[in-house]
């Protein structure tokens, strides 16, 4: 609650900036100018790791795989992992930056404060997909284009959820604990392991992700429901099998495993709580890989602990990097992973490309992709509205 | 080698006795005798777990379910989870027991001396699928019939195969440790992980669990391969839509993924040697939940070392349990578990209802489905041959 309404305040205070400075949005409208460019990428650091894969672009050592040519044309391009407080290097460079790119696995937190100091920023790219580190009303406000590589991470999170339901439906991790431990104990695990066949599978939210998360689950012979604001076309509907459900609070309690696939807004903040968790079934198994703040941390712990919640599994968490002492790494029944999911090999060469290519447009002064849009003059992108 | 040369040499003694006591395979024919009938059984134990679930019937406590209903009939149903050595419960009633019900997942071995020593045996069931803890050779000489409840496991085994695959290939377990010891490392995860999408995934061996799974791996857009001694019908084959290998060892070398579908058998026996191990991919993933010995367990262990394999995950040991000191638990890249995965609830309820179907025909002197047959009249199923 406290963010949400720090997020409105300061959303305020930049629209009262704005007008108090008479700025059009046209002022820092992305393309209308050109020349040689400074562009701040933040990513998450590999250390030893960076060389041990090629393609191992997504890191800040291997910076996408762009620096050669971004600076071949003459363009300045720092990179960093270094994104908070005051002193950080990120923040010494928002004065003077055109293009900051970030990322959600390491996400730099865009604030209206640093859109405020941030004088000569044009353009806000995401490595990946979810712009909710970026206070989306502010870049509004202030008339930058912010811009995502939509569909890049899609097929890596549909996978990693069909992985995170079978782990928890078939109670994979005592089996593994059990074997690093010296143990064999094949009744603490079959006790409460299932076949995911006939169970009932719900997902909110059925973007390009859920569906393909559907199209992944047709085979098993589940029971496929989804919420959404609007029905899918009834071929398509068909073909993959699933049954809309208008209702959220209806759906919810029909689902052996609900899936959350809905972005981060104010209106999803938090809506997995006490009461919602209450209606669920008992044992009911939760995949969560798209924001953690969905969830009330507290009522998940809660519900983990009484067994409400049988199994818990996402990669996602409020906030990212999850503190050590953070509750869900130590409720049973977790099978948690740090924010991976669309970070795979794969994914990164897909938002590597993406990025590479909207660069190429905005040196042009050309569109993007429309897809690719989470705001433009003005605009907030359907999905975060 | 040992093992092979020694059920070699006991079967050929137990034809041997046979000879000596001129007693015809008819002598034991199934149904050729009727009345009271003791009944033994050998599942695992499973203490504090057994109350936890109603539906948990594969265990000792719950003994598939059937107590009441034999016991009203009149037979006599003894269950145990003791089966080593000379003066373990399950020898005692090797000399006058009729049937024997073993599992895969606590595997009761029925050697050559326990069947020559069992003069009452007629039926040995499998609760489950794999009876290759039987010496089917020896039962086969001592006009034993053998069954198992095929397909009661397949849709099981599939499922957690793909789990399987998906652990391996998207470095699940990293991850997830990075969590339970409060670290946050996204580079130590991502540099190694990879989606499922585009990935040569060959099976070798295509009975039902690799059509299962063929069919299941479909939506993922892998290019899918397989192995067989016959390739599938035309018409299966592109709705499956994977590509048969004739050739074993040239199917290898092409695969990102490689998933063991074959029973054990002495062809099969240790296949999966260092010589064809130096054949595959560089950083192959290997998925085995068909049966330990297929694999030479030192060669595993030198390739996950070496990072030719560059992870192993099954659910099957050779010996079982896997002893605490078996080197499969220490080796790295490895996503083991104890034999659970055609031990879920829902397969335990398939197989009991199995077992108890073929022992109401077996008392009513009628044929069970032909499927479910491993020895029959003296021979083995053609799978076992």
């Amino acid at each position: 609650m406290m963010a949400i309404a720090m997020r409105r305040a300061a959303a305020a205070a930049t629209h009262a900036i704005s007008s108090a400075n008479s700025s059009s949005i046209l002022t820092r409208h992305l393309h209308a100018s050109s020349g040689k460019k400074k562009i701040v990428g933040v990513f998450y650091k590999a250390h030893e790791y960076a060389e041990m894969n090629p393609n191992f672009v997504g890191c800040a050592e291997n910076a996408l795989g762009i620096r050669n040519w971004l600076e071949s044309q003459g363009h300045e391009y720092i990179v960093t992992d270094d994104k908070e407080g005051p002193d950080c290097e990120l923040e010494k460079h928002i004065p003077d930056l055109h293009v900051l790119i970030t990322t959600p696995f390491h996400p730099a937190y865009v604030t209206a404060e640093r859109i405020k100091k941030a004088k000569n920023l044009q353009l806000l790219l995401t490595a990946g997909i979810g712009s909710d580190h970026v206070d989306l009303q502010a870049a509004a406000a202030a008339g930058l284009t912010v811009a995502e590589v939509t569909g890049s991470n899609v097929v890596s999170v549909a996978e990693d959820e069909l992985m995170r339901i079978l782990i928890l439906v078939r109670n994979f991790l005592p089996g593994h604990n059990q074997v690093i431990s010296g143990d064999w104990n094949v009744a603490g695990i079959a006790y409460r392991a299932y076949d995911l066949e006939g169970k009932t599978v719900g997902t909110v939210g059925c973007g390009r992700i859920g569906r393909l998360l559907l199209q992944r689950l047709k085979p098993f012979g589940c029971n496929l429901l989804y919420h959404d604001r609007i029905k899918m076309e009834s071929e398509l509907e068909s073909q993959i099998g699933a049954k809309f459900e208008e209702d959220l609070d209806k759906m919810l309690p029909k689902c052996d495993i609900v899936v959350v696939n809905t972005p981060l807004t104010e209106k999803t903040k938090g809506m997995f709580d006490k009461e919602r968790i209450s209606k669920l079934k008992k044992g009911v198994l939760i995949v969560n890989n798209a924001r953690g703040a969905i969830m009330d941390t507290q009522a998940v712990v809660d519900g983990c602990n009484s067994g409400h919640i049988g199994g818990y599994s996402g990669d996602v968490w409020y906030p990212q990097p999850a503190p050590k002492d953070h509750p869900w790494r130590y409720m049973p029944n977790q099978a948690m992973t740090p924010h991976i999911s669309g970070t795979t090999i794969d994914a990164q060469l897909r938002y590597a490309a993406g990025v590479k290519d909207m660069l190429e447009n905005y040196f042009k002064g050309e569109e993007f992709p429309a897809q690719h849009y989470i705001v433009k003059e003005g605009e907030l992108a359907s999905q975060y509205r």
